[in-house]
């Protein structure tokens, strides 16, 4: 099946009511007066990693996916679980990943080592305390509102590029992207709708649009771009981990960012790139075949 | 790396409270007064299932193995996360999961899904209420104790040989493996130690002798086995999720068991078999290399 089709067939499956929107960021998940926040992606080599990248930087990147999400609900992290392929570079794998979970107070809970031949899989389940409710999903924005977005676009694929050059000191953005918890958490009480923008700018608007039943008008030169001559590039190239969220009008945000668009009644399209209509994700970024 | 190596590399990273031994079959997270035990398994195509096999029996075997772990906890399922590589036979997987999720409430909560070549991996998350605390784990056995265990072991073994052989109608106790949620939870109040029998019951045993610091003596004749025939293999396959729990000496089990040993003081090696000394891992099980 297709990542469409899969997720249409799960909805068939018992769901918990904190899956809200199985395509969202994390679920929720409501304990003696608390609210945790949920998620779990995976890598697998060949797919979301190099098989010649350094592991220490799959590791980070592992635990950065992860609780990027967790940024995205403004949830604090509680703890991660590894769900880990034994083989070569485990030792950087290690050193990376427990760098990532220093840096962002994330410890490790337990989880799995299985044997695997190659392609090797990695998955990781992060859990977090968030710090607001209701916790922000991708489904609220309303018209009217101002779309945001946090940092630059595009400067994890000058990174992925400088990668494959060979020139590893100027990679980081890709290879150990920063995921915003401090910035996830401030805009928590404000935004009325919040992801992080894992797939590419555009593709993640357009789902924000379809989640949210409005359409999102995104004005492309007002977009912060690691590199302006290639801007569409930008918008589409995914794994930067920024903060893409919805404010209403007049409200300023407590982080820094750029008013990148605004939300509109819904048109004939979910989405609207200087004013073009953009009826399909073909295109737009990352999208799992 | 060896699974040893790894899950000793893995006690240099920043650790959670509730991760205990890393050994142990699920954390233990304290959240707003409620206790809950989270878990994640893996299973590998070609390593923890056959290419050949039904997606549905693999779809129902992952959420098995995982609710087996709340089980070990006295643990009654919250939800699920899935971590999938889509492929062929999806809508067996799902039906197979589907049925598994229903059978046993535990509902999905998220996940991901991912593009990967062959060998596919599939990881779960589960998370469950303790019914009790302490929660029950393999590190409380106590010198003195009497040692049970559910069910019949090998059952799995016989499932296996049956799906190779082409009977799958026979094959059920390896392809639909039953976890022991409701014997799980009416246990913990009782039992100094538990764990299930996922790699075979000496293994286990002696993992469970390792975790307590003590010894353990098994009276091979008193197990109860599939197949009186092959008492050793039966004792050292493993995929039963059969439990396996210590109980101070006099007291009976709220649930049937058998009592196939003792717990005594640490002697010459963690584990005694029919009074002869076993040192190490080798051949006692299923281990990941």
């Amino acid at each position: 099946m297709n990542e469409a089709d899969f997720i249409a067939a799960l909805r068939h499956l018992p769901l918990h009511p904190g899956a809200r929107n199985l395509e969202d960021d994390a679920a929720v998940l409501e304990v003696g007066g608390e609210t945790l926040v949920i998620t779990h992606d995976v890598m697998v080599e060949g797919v979301h990693f190099l098989p010649k990248q350094d592991m220490a930087d799959v590791g980070w990147k592992l635990a950065a996916v992860n609780l990027s999400d967790l940024a995205a609900k403004g949830a604090q992290p509680v703890g991660v679980l590894l769900g880990h392929a034994l083989g070569d570079g485990d030792e950087r794998f290690l050193h990376g990943l427990g760098e990532a979970l220093r840096t962002y107070d994330a410890p490790l809970l337990g989880g799995d080592t299985v044997s695997s031949p190659s392609p090797r899989s990695f998955g990781l389940t992060a859990i977090g305390k968030a710090v607001h409710t209701p916790v922000p999903s991708r489904t609220g924005a309303q018209i009217g509102d101002a779309l945001w977005v946090t940092g630059t676009l595009g400067a994890a694929m000058l990174g992925f590029e400088a990668l494959q050059g060979g020139r590893e000191d100027n990679a980081s953005a890709y290879s150990m992207p920063r995921p915003l918890l401090a910035e996830g958490c401030e805009l928590a009480p404000h935004v009325t709708a919040m992801m992080d923008v894992s797939d590419g700018l555009l593709l993640d608007a357009f789902r924000m649009a379809e989640a949210s039943e409005v359409s999102i008008a995104i004005e492309s030169a007002a977009c912060p771009v690691a590199d302006p001559a290639r801007r569409m590039e930008c918008l589409t190239w995914g794994d930067d981990y920024q903060l893409l969220f919805a404010l209403p009008a007049g409200v300023e945000p407590p982080v820094a960012a750029t008013r990148i668009g605004q939300v509109e009644p819904r048109g004939f399209a979910p989405l609207f790139v200087d004013g073009e209509p953009v009826t399909n994700r073909e295109g737009l970024g990352y999208v799992h075949k």
